[in-house]
């Protein structure tokens, strides 16, 4: 075979004998060195580990075999019997974490030679689920599981067909496809039974199978495309407030076919509420709405904003009431985008007569009294809602006088989201962070960020080999206009503590973290047996995934909101402006079963920078198990500048 | 007052309302900033945190003002409410967990107004033992708790004088004693009621306790006090293979009074059965035994054997018996120790025309037919045992020929222990070795030793702060002359899994880890009540403490075996050649009621060096709690040259 061949379409076997009592005895074995030293010469992709019963010894050699093969194009697997009647998660889950989650390790699904009957699909869904925080790499089907067609061709059961499809679901393109055995499934005619194309007729088959729509409509479609290269990929979050965006970083966000849409529909059930409480456009003789965007950026909310009042004008008239005059306020510090404003007002048909442009900070802005907003419009969310300063930014816009004291904001509030999340991916993807270079703001430019930053850094990231663990639970709560601006005891910084139950559902439904709930999973979550004497159950949490809703608005008159969400409960489908922020722990804690997992968070402030703090705890009949010190304190390692 | 009294003296209590509920709803206190920093302005050495219920704020409150005080002369106290029949160990783990154990914290033991009569003293010094691996910095008595004597002065009851001693005993002065309350015990004569002087009263009458000798024993005695600046200090292994010991290093070493008496006892012994067995000295004719020290520094196991040689021929021969003439071979690689045993040679008298000095590492030497030993002393054991590579070395000096068939070899074998420690302070002198600069054997000469070599690096120390948490237990042996020397399936590499079960006496006895078991203290634990209810009870474990013992020789006809030990169970009183070795573990473990912790430690080679490999798990009933990464891997971080 060519080199190429090797190194796609070959994994390698290691010698039972490697794995014998006598060459387990001191978790050193001189076979597995040379065979696997010999995969990487030979460019190897992966070389497999037998699912032997987890031992210290076991453990110690796939450790030091797994620093052995880093930097090369060769990983090491781990075999799984994947039998959810058998001690699984627990076993694996041990092994990993001997092995420092080693980013060189992965898991190889084994589906038995047969299949299990005496488990339904719920209970195969629900440990598949917990697993797929772990680093599944590979899922090995025997041949021996295949049923034979009318036309003599292999194919799965129903059972076995749902739960492909969900690991095709969940795990997308990443997932190497393994099969094993005697070639025994073709037409009686076919000549190929001593080929290796033999093969085939079962990949052409999973093949198949991943073409189905319903399969595909997750990780395929042609949005979702478009962030493969986004998967588990840390970003530090923005900080629009401090930094000033690129043309193209707006550009990319005004794509977003959900959100824009929601902004306009949210002014028009703004300005319908406006009429029917008759502030304007009745019979009063106001007919003027004074709109205003606050950081208009390269003005899509201007465009939203006055579609809104176009549309109210063209379709909610009815003869009685005055068509509406907008005026709007562009306001924006970055100077870069109010050039570009500028020119949209001279080229966009009817922005000359209504667009003003203000070059300013929101928090000093100056406006007459007569420019005063009706209702203000912001897009200054992050990934955790409140992470990008809007709380601070909102709050100095009202201060600086900006808003009539009935001015209307939208959105209307923010609620942040947390829950635990299960992935060895993306905590190893945090540790690695560890060498990236700083960009100078803590430490010296260009040094290595260092361990502790690294890992008290939280970091956006289109989660996807990651389990969230539990349904999220609400985090902070901010309302616009604020109620409690003038309350000195009041202020935006927050604490809460979350308590999340283990349970044997493992969070199905709950996806990976980023999409909405699905309903389906969790409803079959539901018919799942528990899985009785599986030693060292229990799921793993490596780190907390943040998310928001918010409330654009909600109609006074009418019963009607509307929202823009990416916590997975009330997702909004289709949006892609955000991806999930995910707060690493510095050590993943285990969460056995019966104990719950207290989640603190904290939203701090000292005048010239905002900083979260996280903690863990785990907790058994109110007794301590194990806990992580709270990460980030004083805000050392991550902070955002005001 | 002045500021040398400011900074000596006094000890700063933070405003009550810095406490109150709405102080503690973020975590954060103005208050307490600003008066932590008045503290720091007037270089007050501790200010105290009170016992409030661990909460997730109040320990995010302690943890930024740990932060502030970092670098200054002030520390943190945390009050405990030393009361052990309520919640207290658990709360107070969680705290400073929280706190990522920051060594600016330390413990404040409060005792209670009026003695607790309901607990036994067992039980009171069954929760202090198991306090003393956390940083008790300071114990507070109130005044109400003394009695008055018939003079009028402050006294204790017999069960606080035990308890008071035994804090003394650990703690040695390294605790701060804090009197507080009303002054009131004083005779009717004296007028000093209203000044601060009433207070020495009270001190006073400690530091009579405290001259006590049953007090003073451990820590005061004229040996004990040479160790006082080792105490908890971090010292790297020596490594006599791969370096050459200083002169300085050898005269130290062999001012021990209790090894060298051993081994000479130990030569004896061997003389005596050589004599009782007619290998020599009988009626035979052969009375020449061969000695050989091999290793022989500045020659004082030379000595020793000469000695007991001198002392059988002139305290054990009957009649019938022949006197022996030694024979002695000094094998040594240290070529500056070969020139002082040359001068040795030529100085001491009768070493002429016995000793001849063999300039060679002991596994290269070469010595003809008949100066082959009948006993080969040596001691090239370090604080585990092998970690110097004895192994090696004494099997290399058998390879090479250096011994006759049935030759003796003294040590006749020796035992490594191993035992989980609970010490924050050791925790705390590992992490902090981060910083400190490397040798140039891993990574660039002078460059930080980074937190990943710091936490996977075996340290001799002499613990103090600490508390050995179970009986050590039995861990690698090796025999000499090595009875596996020629089997090719057999090595002297190692592997070993010991479980420590979390019981009620959290080691009660074996103190720090460093000193004999104190058997009483022992007896007293099994008389303590089980203390019902507390939440977290458990023990936290921060590494693991290695010792051994040594048979350095057991008669084959008489009924006497010499050891030396440093394994609290077998200790060798008065011998102070060796500290123990603490392996660290990157991060704590919790060892809750009911669990076990299982300790893995390997000890591997490849030819060129030797490592060290070790890991601990938490089990519940067969169930995985948590886990540690095994640590050193492949020998990564931590070696010993061969």
């Amino acid at each position: 075979m060519s080199s190429s061949e090797w190194s796609n379409s070959v994994v390698g076997v290691l010698s039972p004998s490697a794995f014998s009592p006598s060459a387990l005895s001191l978790g050193s074995s001189p076979t597995v060195q040379s065979e696997v030293e010999w995969a990487m010469h030979m460019g190897i992709p992966a070389v497999v580990f037998p699912a032997v019963p987890a031992s210290p010894n076991f453990a110690r050699l796939l450790h030091s075999t797994a620093l052995l093969v880093s930097g090369s194009s060769t990983s090491i697997w781990l075999d799984v019997n994947f039998e959810p009647k058998e001690a699984c998660y627990g076993g694996v889950q041990s092994i990993l974490s001997s092995c420092d989650n080693a980013s060189t390790i992965g898991l190889n699904l084994r589906f038995p030679e047969q299949e299990t009957s005496s488990v339904t699909i719920a209970t195969v869904l629900v440990h598949l689920n917990r697993f797929f925080g772990l680093p599944v790499k590979g899922v090995t089907l025997p041949t021996s599981i295949f049923l034979t067609n009318k036309k003599g061709y292999p194919t799965l059961s129903k059972k076995m067909q749902v739960v492909i499809e969900w690991i095709m679901k969940r795990g997308g393109d990443k997932i190497r496809w393994v099969i094993e055995g005697e070639k025994k499934h073709f037409p009686a005619d076919e000549n190929s039974q001593n080929n290796t194309s033999g093969y085939l007729n079962y990949l052409q088959y999973l093949f198949h199978l991943r073409s189905r729509s319903d399969v595909t409509e997750v990780l395929d479609c042609e949005e979702a495309k478009a962030e493969s290269s986004y998967l588990d990929y840390l970003q530090a979050p923005l900080q629009p407030l401090a930094d000033n965006l690129e043309f193209g970083t707006y550009e990319t966000f005004e794509r977003d076919p959900v959100k824009y849409r929601n902004y306009e529909s949210a002014v028009l059930l703004a300005i319908r509420d406006g009429v029917n409480l008759q502030k304007w456009g009745g019979n009063t003789g106001n007919n003027v709405v004074n709109l205003m965007v606050v950081g208009a950026g390269r003005g899509p909310l201007v465009r939203a904003s006055l579609n809104a009042v176009k549309r109210y004008n063209s379709t909610c008239l009815s003869p009685n009431l005055q068509p509406l005059t907008p005026r709007m306020l562009a306001v924006e510090k970055n100077p870069s985008a109010v050039i570009f404003l500028h020119s949209l007002v001279a080229l966009e048909p009817g922005w000359k007569e209504v667009v003003r442009v203000i070059s300013s900070d929101m928090r000093e802005a100056v406006v007459a009294e007569e420019e005063k907003a009706d209702i203000v419009v912001s897009e200054l969310l992050g990934s955790f809602g409140d992470n990008e300063l809007s709380p601070e930014c909102l709050d100095g816009a009202e201060k600086s006088g900006l808003m009539k004291p009935d001015a209307v904001s939208i959105p209307t509030n923010y609620i942040s989201y947390i829950a635990p999340l299960s992935s060895t991916k993306l905590h190893q993807e945090a540790k690695a962070q560890s060498y990236s270079a700083t960009d100078g703001t803590h430490g010296p430019m260009g040094q290595p960020f260092g361990y502790l930053r690294a890992m008290e850094t939280p970091y956006v990231v289109r989660s996807h080999a990651a389990t969230q663990t539990h349904i999220e639970k609400e985090c902070f709560t901010y309302v616009h206009p604020n109620p409690d601006l003038n309350d000195p005891a009041k202020s935006n910084s927050r604490f809460v503590r979350v308590e999340f139950e283990s349970d044997e559902k493992y969070g199905m439904g709950n996806g990976c973290g980023y999409g909405l709930y699905n309903q389906q999973d969790a409803k079959l979550a539901e018919a799942s047996e528990k899985v009785e004497g599986e030693v060292g159950s229990g799921i793993t949490i490596h780190g907390l995934t943040g998310s928001f809703d918010s409330l654009l608005y909600k109609s006074q008159t009418e019963n009607f909101e509307e929202h823009i969400s990416i916590a997975p409960q009330t997702f909004s489908v289709g949006m892609f402006s955000w991806f999930p922020l995910f707060f690493p722990l510095r050590d993943p804690v285990f969460l056995p079963p019966g104990c719950t997992a207290g989640v603190n968070i904290w939203r701090l402030g000292d005048g010239k920078k905002i900083w979260y703090e996280w903690s863990v705890d785990i907790m058994k009949e109110g007794s301590l198990v194990s806990s992580t010190p709270v990460h980030n304190p004083n805000g050392r390692s991550y902070q955002v500048g005001l």
